[in-house]
């Protein structure tokens, strides 16, 4: 029974409750903090999207096309669909000589409201470039040409370019991927069902480079440039990734997946993070990972501060007036953090 | 420790999880199902508008202004902002003399997502006649411009508009209510944190108008009727509240709340129904009801099927292909329902 992370209250009582599961490893996989069921298996979404962008970077697709590490950190983003986002999005499909129907992520309106309601106002609709993963799909596609593979279907789990992240996973988390439970991700390609301690582990691994060689760890270096340098490709305005990144930069490397799931990597301590909030609530998930992050002592109380929309999010009525707060649960004064990590 | 209600699916594994508590009772509160702590307080939200409606239909509004029994539907709803629910808000507002800067509910843009895009892509904004609570608050307005009290500031917790409505809960659910823990509600009107099973003894009463008398028992059978023949204005579109009461008419009287609430009236049966999933999902909170309704014999396997986007709603991905669904956890097939309810 995973523990209450987080409250929603209002007024002077608890509405809403959000139990979850946190496991903070060593790169050997040792827990360091430990919140529920650490060996249970969650999809991490797209918090797993700096991993998957691996097999892109060893595939040469960047020298080939002409790419930059803005379309690095795009293929690592869940990104707003705003337009310097969806903008590069063209770009790269120009680059490699494609267009929006070969991206096979499904059209959407940009995740970013204000951009919605801008391009709703202009009368134009969902496309495919704002799907916050298209930057991933980008990079899929671009590894695919490189390879000279049919990139029809390549969002299959049984294609090269699903192939090639599963065995990653396989090689930097010594976990057996083709035996975990899967299923589709929102935006078509597989998602795995990852036990939370291995998840940790291999974030723990992916942010040290020097633990790779060759070629793996020049892809390693930059995703971590690419990301710790454009933090706001990755995600975007009001989005708690990018913020982080701005304040803590390549100290922490972060990413939010859906259904109440973070995942990063504190490159300064050797840790992986990865927490899971039960019922898939975001909101709930920024506000357990303020608290990891605080436990851990790797954000400190300005930082917490300067980041408490989504630490500690007000809950505001139809009229702006502020009635209650999403906040961390009695659960965490009892949790203790190692203080070297 | 509430049970797991709903599970959400993802390929063959689970993703996300939903507690949460259940109370079935008759009119003196006796349980006739019960799942998890129905002795918890839980802010009802929205699902409680019936009983708010109460004060309003006592007032004599109705025959003061010329109102009909729409009005009174709509001062029973969390409507969709679609323009039949807009149109009437500000229809009744010309009728009492107001105008939309008396309504104390704020601005929001429509409830339902393509009435919100429509208007959106004509340029417009939001409005306070959209608001999903706008006929709860010309309810309030109402009732205070009959009884001659300044309108201002009705929404607060001490005002008459407000306490009118503590009067019925602690008149029909004998609950001292001024006891209870409160918040401000997304409307800026207050909300109680009210025991489960007290709700659902207060909704069982509600449901039999019979135990009533004079004034009160008229009100009660007006808001049956207004809601039972005009479900649509209730919600609206894509609304389960609406589609349950088109199928069931006055046989089920059903108001979902904000964050995983539902309260209604089994009418024939004499039983109050209340659920709150833990952490405010609301799509959980139509798949848990739809688990109560079959386990109490309430719908038949047909309803079920026709409700199945609620009740066992589909996942699909950005490509509208199924990948999952939500379904009733492995909980409900250990309950049993009183078979004469």
């Amino acid at each position: 029974m995973n523990p209450v992370l987080v409250n929603r209250w209002r007024g002077n009582a608890i509405e809403s409750r959000h139990r979850g599961a946190v496991a903070v490893t060593d790169a050997e996989g040792r827990l360091v903090l430990s919140l529920g069921d650490v060996r249970q298996g969650i999809f991490p979404r797209s918090a797993i999207k700096f991993l998957q962008a691996i097999p892109f970077v060893e595939s040469g697709a960047i020298a080939r096309f002409g790419l930059d590490e803005r379309h690095v950190a795009l293929a690592c983003a869940s990104h707003n669909g705003e337009p310097i986002h969806a903008g590069l999005a063209s770009d790269w499909l120009e680059r490699v000589g494609l267009d929006q129907d070969d991206l096979e992520c499904g059209a959407e309106l940009p995740m970013h409201k204000a951009t919605q309601f801008e391009l709703l106002g202009e009368g134009r609709g969902p496309q495919r470039v704002h799907h916050n993963c298209s930057g991933k799909h980008l990079g899929m596609l671009s590894s695919c040409l490189v390879r000279e593979e049919p990139t029809r279907d390549y969002r299959r789990y049984g294609h090269p370019a699903q192939r090639r992240w599963f065995d990653v996973l396989e090689s930097v988390g010594r976990a057996r991927v083709m035996q975990l439970p899967w299923g589709y991700d929102g935006c078509a390609i597989p998602t795995l069902a990852i036990p939370l301690q291995r998840l940790a582990l291999m974030m723990a691994r992916f942010g040290e480079p020097a633990r790779f060689e060759g070629a793996r760890r020049g892809a390693v270096e930059a995703i971590h440039s690419a990301v710790a340098t454009n933090p706001y490709l990755v995600a975007g305005k009001e989005r708690l990734c990018t913020a982080l990144m701005e304040r803590l930069a390549s100290r922490l490397l972060v990413k939010v997946g859906a259904e109440g799931v973070y995942a990063a990597s504190a490159t300064e301590h050797g840790l992986g993070i990865v927490l899971k909030i039960d019922d898939g609530s975001d909101v709930a998930a920024r506000v357990a990972l303020g608290a990891v992050l605080a436990t851990l002592g790797l954000i400190d109380a300005e930082d917490q501060r300067a980041l408490g929309e989504y630490f500690s999010p007000e809950l505001t009525n139809s009229r702006g007036d502020a009635i209650g707060r999403s906040e961390p649960s009695s659960t965490w004064s009892s949790v203790e953090g190692t203080e070297e990590g």
